[in-house]
């Protein structure tokens, strides 16, 4: 699989408008950790790619925890004393404390307050926030238009419901030549909130749809779950099946502009964690990896200690690092489509990484072959070789049956695509055998002669 | 044990001062590496501690050395031509050679000269010299004064006495709940130096009163002995028990204004190590951690490559390093007070990381466990969590049986004092086990079901 | 071994002339990878070592390789329409593409061209180009002289010859006390340039000579070996027996104005590596240490994944860096004697650094030693202790048996030299043992009562 060179050459140009779009068609929907929110978004991720829908019942026990009840809400509004809307959740659903129980008052200023959520240093946007867990009811607003309520008496009224019902999530899985997964997860469960939500589950979609048509050597996995109790539940469900996670990422804000930040995974050296590192220096941008901590996102579930699982995060921005964050300001203009589109690029070329990352040998370990009679070698010698030479060494030198594609591109500074071309060309000319398909043949053969022709070996004692 | 805490409570307000005043009643003694001014100093420090005082006599084989002769001083002088003492041993114990043998004669300046020691580039300050394995006698006086001595002969006289008698050291031992033991050493062979001498002696004497008066998981050993020599015979004397030796440290020279420097064990990376780097780090003021290196204090003796004792080193200025070392001016105004308080408490912190450094096990290790339900998370979603919660999070996800609460608190940033709080929280909740506990848990009962109450365990090969 | 102060009192006065010299005898010879060239300079090189010549015939197989035709060349030229030589091997012999076939025609500028190199660049400098696989013939001159040549018609002539032949090497053996071998190597396969060939092949010849006179630990082996396909044929004909080598260097570009870069052995940390850091750190010129590549001299092969021997390069300027490089530019004024009589010295330094680091055995490993008694401290106490001593305690503290004294040179910052005289004054006086002797010791009288007096052996177990 080449992914990056598919997207490229069969993409449709306009990639980072359309992963916009269907962000910004996604954008109005009031989403939280269960209800038709998340249900109408995982359904219109399903007009896209095969994705199955799971349900899982209010009161389930999923490790630790308990899935809720089931949250919907039809209208919320906070009335003044002429009858008026001053606050209304049918122009922002990020006004409804999410997950408020019903309630229909009226009260004054002075005991309404105790429900209403501003950001003081930020007086023009309205906050994001929850109550899953402690039935509570509230309004977030903006800081000055708090300030300039009068005292007088108010009418508030959540027409939300919190019934027996399910948490849903969404799983889409694409069979590889290996049972071995590429996990990828994104979180669903935010309401209008572009960058922490839908550029994540945007490009994740997108990504899908790409590694849908080729020829994969792993097999992927893509959830779209609620978070936290989303990725609990997924994971109790389907806890005996983890071993197989070969690589995982969790996608989250990565459509804003800023460099990308790659928190590793809890075991801090795993392969994704090194790809990782590697596909960051090559795309050249600035960028960060960070080492893990047990704050975040889902990861947070997937490298909790039984687990341990080596999935690690990409973001752009790190939450709660920057200003716009679980507020309104997080809309569609600070997405870019720009940033989306490269993000996917990134992503696949995470992807080709993984995919392509082999081992070798060399099959003629002593000294260097002459690569001028095979047409890798420039004829007029004197001058400074090219990066695809150096490459064509690299692979070589490194070709010991120990050393990854990536551990040569990691050392040698050579990009990851540069090392892998260099390598089919090795493999062609029949310097190079892949370690895999060489102890499959020996597998097969266990008499066959070995690939080395000379037969002897220095001891090497030291 | 929670050292810090217990004396921010109950020891005394002026702390500083007192250990001040402790040093201050001992500047005057003429000590020496044996003689009656090292038992005049073990006697005050036993008025405090239960210190038991050992005598190793004059002549007896310790290891390579052998315990010199016991060296007592009553008068020394240098008169001039009309009979006035100039240089006069009663107004300074520094102004003579320590270890001088005795002498009574007179001579010309020329001759005198040979005997006299001095600072050129500090000319008002007086040096401290000594002359232990080689009879010899001498004086030291300040540059300015050598330089106006006139040429005319002088009366020399150093009414001391090298005899048959005993080399003395202290020892004070709390039992603790393991046989495992911390030491504490400190030297006590100098004369009026403040820095170097009293300042660790008085701190370590001040410790031990506290550490006395708690509960405690290891076994404490203070010693107080003659440089090298002293740290030797106790060797000698103790080679067959130092394996229970856990953690070392050798107090010295943390009463002037300097940030603190930490001087690592020979092996680099154990416990003591860590737990300084964290406890200084914690502690926020500057500071340097140093390798090891085999000049020094009796760490050298400890870190000898056949004994190989996990002991590190704790100072404020490092020896040789400060223009003030080994002078008249290391004296009772070179430390403060306030000083001798901040390297208790250090050392204080350190004892309680020592203490309360264990290895738990999340017993609820996949995935989070809920939190909200122990009251131990906020209830409102959305903004960023404080450290409290932060740490809490960290100690569930590095609580696998490998990592301990000093590695919590290294990797996390978190404080030792934080994390080991969350641990607390944590297993009051009923979330962690105790390894040790769960270990004697074990052994009383092998039939015990396992703590964790889910019973698949993923199998992760890679 | 000390070759460093043998070459300091015994070697001539003006070292760095006299390598000078013997690099200008060299300079005018046609070098190439085959040919009389290559003889010319090993049988001067013969004239002050005892050089092993070796001949491998054309048509040989050396791992991949060939043995190509034997190249010579007698004359060169461009003439003019006027009959001019224009351009003439006999003033450069640069002049003529390497390995060129003969050619005699009449040509026209247009066509000429497609045979002419030049560096546009540097437009007055002459550039080396080779073509040995390739059948081709050209020239190079300076891109100047190519823009003024006018639109004629011009005869160009090579008489040359490929012919059935030999390629010749040159060996030289110094046996020592271990058949374990020091294997320095240099490529001799250029023609008229000064760093890149004659300045480290001169270093090399002067290097032998000394390390001839001396008595040695390791056997010696120099070779000097047209690039690549020498170095291809020596470790063909000695791959059974290259496991000897223990430590190895290339040494080329050795005699400019530049600080000194050592690339390390693809290994990366073996002796010859920590060995050349010690050494260069404590030579203390601007240096660089750099890791290991697959491109740069003859290492290219020694490292090969088959033989992964342990053998780093010594450059002063590195290949491709240096305008210079591989020009008419690389002439006698580039290369300094001073610079060659420093690269010599360095060697020799490294030479005494493998030679003399052993591994010790303190035999009074608990405490330290009473040095005083042994006339190793200073009688009077109380003053910095200087390098000397420090080095002594080094020593005896890390002479565990684990730690040679490179290791120990490296930790204390101390230079090897200085422990070197350390660990030779303890053994001296009996402190310490040497490893080795003490195994062969072992050897003859398993019984021997052990070397350490004290009989216990504290069970420190963590």
């Amino acid at each position: 699989m080449q992914l990056l060179k598919q997207i490229e050459q069969n993409g449709p140009r306009d990639l980072g408008e359309q992963i916009h779009q269907f962000a910004a068609d996604l954008y109005p929907i009031c989403r939280s950790i269960t209800g038709d929110g998340v249900r109408r978004t995982l359904t219109a991720i399903q007009t896209r790619i095969p994705l199955k829908i799971f349900e899982v019942p209010t009161g389930a026990d999923v490790f630790d925890w308990t899935i809720p009840k089931e949250w919907n809400i039809r209208d919320a509004y906070i009335k003044n004393a002429r009858g008026e809307r001053i606050v209304d959740f049918q122009r922002c659903n990020l006004h409804v404390l999410n997950y408020s129980v019903p309630v229909h008052e009226r009260m004054p200023l002075r005991k309404l307050r105790d429900h209403l959520f501003t950001i003081p240093d930020r007086p023009d946007w309205i906050p994001y926030r929850t109550s899953y867990y402690r039935e509570n009811w509230g309004f977030c607003l903006s800081h000055n238009q708090l300030k300039a309520l009068p005292d007088e008496e108010y009418e508030v009224c959540i027409e939300s419901a919190l019934t027996q019902g399910h948490l849903s999530y969404g799983e889409c899985y694409f069979p590889g030549a290996s049972d071995e997964e590429v996990l990828i997860s994104c979180h669903i469960c935010h309401p209008s909130l572009a960058n922490d939500n839908l550029s994540g589950l945007a490009v994740s979609t997108y990504l899908a749809q790409f590694v849908a048509a080729e020829q994969r050597r792993y097999s992927y996995r893509f959830l779209f779950v609620p978070g936290t109790i989303g990725a609990i539940a997924w994971l109790r469900r389907n806890c005996e099946k983890v071993a197989v996670i070969r690589h995982g990422l969790v996608l989250s804000g990565i459509g804003n502009d800023s460099g990308f930040h790659y928190k590793k995974s809890r075991r801090g050296n795993v392969e994704i964690d090194r790809a990782m590192s590697v596909v960051l220096r090559d795309n050249g941008e600035p960028h960060k990896v960070l080492d893990f901590s047990p704050y975040g996102y889902d990861e947070r579930q997937y490298c909790s200690p039984g687990f341990n699982l080596p999935v690690g995060c990409l973001m752009r921005s790190v939450w709660g690092t920057f200003p716009e964050y679980h507020t309104s300001a997080d809309n569609l203009d600070f997405i870019k489509p720009q940033r989306l589109a490269e993000s996917l690029r990134l992503c696949a070329t995470l992807v080709d990484v993984l995919e392509n990352n082999r081992r070798y040998r060399n099959l003629l370990p002593y000294c260097e072959p002459q690569l001028g009679k095979r047409g890798l070698y420039r004829s007029t010698g004197g001058q400074a070789i090219d990066s695809e030479i150096d490459a064509l060494l690299w692979v070589l030198n490194l070709s010991d049956g120990e050393h990854s594609l990536l551990d040569m591109s990691a050392t040698s500074g050579q990009s990851f695509a540069t090392i892998c071309d260099a390598a089919r060309r090795l493999q062609e000319t029949g310097l190079l055998a892949d370690i895999c398909e060489e102890e499959e043949e020996r597998d097969r053969d266990p008499e066959a002669v070995t690939s080395n022709p000379i037969d002897f070996t220095p001891r090497l004692s030291h």
